[in-house]
């Protein structure tokens, strides 16, 4: 995680400067993909918001698909690592609460990784190469982690429905932005914001839900009243969805 | 549903034979989007396949957007018909077969609809505006269909678990092919055969399968059994899942 450590030799970033100014690279792109979205930023405005020249920019990263794949790269190591199972101890339901608080925190740090998924791959070798790993070593580490629940008594499933349910877990989330796009509820993927990030747990939670027992039940009812809110949301679809974002419809 | 009955004639195409060259253009269409992907396909390339000129074609569609638009609509129309509940008795397990049957044989039959919805509503204003519609209108009827189960014993839920199912089995559904593709399973996503379609649908088992009771719960495994296939794939994530759909990886 510590990149502060070697040099590499050029005029304008040597050494620990040249690490930094990558870094900083890597920072506001994030930040800029997050915001505005990633079909709209190119290179040349990551070094506009960075005060720096487009030849600076190159130096470290040869295009906007590199600057992409090191992101996923960072994603993936932080995530896997955050996921680690306890080894010295069985789970416990804190367990469920921190993974929750730790996934809902990493799909907002990198939520641009989650929208537009599809163009991302279709554009870009290196991600078409490189995602199916990231999302299989997730989903792995999703399966360990629902095993260890079930061996501490928090959870009833077997291993088949555990995939099952990794599965689905894995694509409702990773749509969900799409799913708002698709049905009216943000008029652009850019437009998710923390509320509708909630909804999205909060429909994770129900998928669980039913495996959940003994203590793990009682996650059920605080992760739900956690991740309803304050607006206590409940049936979408008895109300008109169309655009809620601030937008009005046309008609 | 046959349309090959006759040939038209002319170029202008009026009265009954130039509704049944609409309805040619639309059947195509539909063929050649779904087995080529509807980016692959032009204006050019159905009339070309029908036999017609491109002027003939504009004639009842003015491009290729106001095509899907009319699919999607057909669609609509057909899927809400066929997922009718009825009226004169309460819901019985031999329904749930039913719908099920129903909604493979609609999502095949349709399926370039599931697959990069997100660039087709995108690259459209009018499927912009339908879409939602469509959306809401097939899970608002899910809805009811799930409360005919749950009013008929076969069924145990509240509206707001029956709310967040259906948007669960909806993300799953339309964004399949969309995670096949993002894993590695299929290197297109019009790549996809009965095969995987099968594979979803049993996704959609594992999600209704924690709320069934009584006669309900021997539909589970039946439908598990129908939709796991002969291959009886359980695990999917214990073996490498990069492609296998019949290209090798490069490295």
């Amino acid at each position: 995680m510590n990149k502060d450590t070697q040099g590499t030799s050029d005029t304008e970033s040597t050494g620990r400067s040249g690490q930094k100014t990558r870094d900083r690279i890597l920072q506001k792109s994030l930040q800029l993909f997050n915001e505005q979205g990633e079909r709209q930023v190119t290179t040349n405005h990551i070094a506009a918001a960075l005060g720096i020249s487009p030849g600076n920019l190159y130096y470290h990263f040869r295009n906007k698909e590199a600057i992409i794949s090191e992101l996923l790269l960072g994603y993936q190591h932080e995530i896997l690592g955050l996921l680690e199972i306890p080894s010295d101890r069985p789970m416990q339901l804190a367990d469920k609460f921190r993974y929750f608080q730790i996934l809902s925190s990493q799909f907002w740090k990198y939520r641009f990784l989650h929208r537009d998924s599809n163009h991302l791959i279709e554009s870009s070798a290196i991600l078409k190469e490189r995602y199916p790993v990231f999302a299989r070593q997730v989903m792995q580490q999703g399966i360990r982690i629902y095993q260890g629940f079930v061996d501490a008594g928090l959870m009833r499933a077997t291993a088949v429905e555990i995939e099952a349910l990794i599965i689905n877990i894995w694509i409702v989330m990773t749509s969900w932005s799409n799913f708002l796009l698709m049905t009216g509820h943000i008029s652009q993927t850019d437009h998710i914001d923390e509320r509708w990030l909630r909804q999205g747990f909060r429909q994770m939670v129900f998928l669980e839900a039913p495996y959940l027992m003994g203590d793990g039940l009682s996650a059920y009812e605080m992760l739900l009243q956690q991740f309803t809110g304050e607006s206590g949301l409940g049936l979408w679809f008895g109300v008109d969805p169309i655009v809620s974002d601030g937008e009005s419809r046309s008609d």
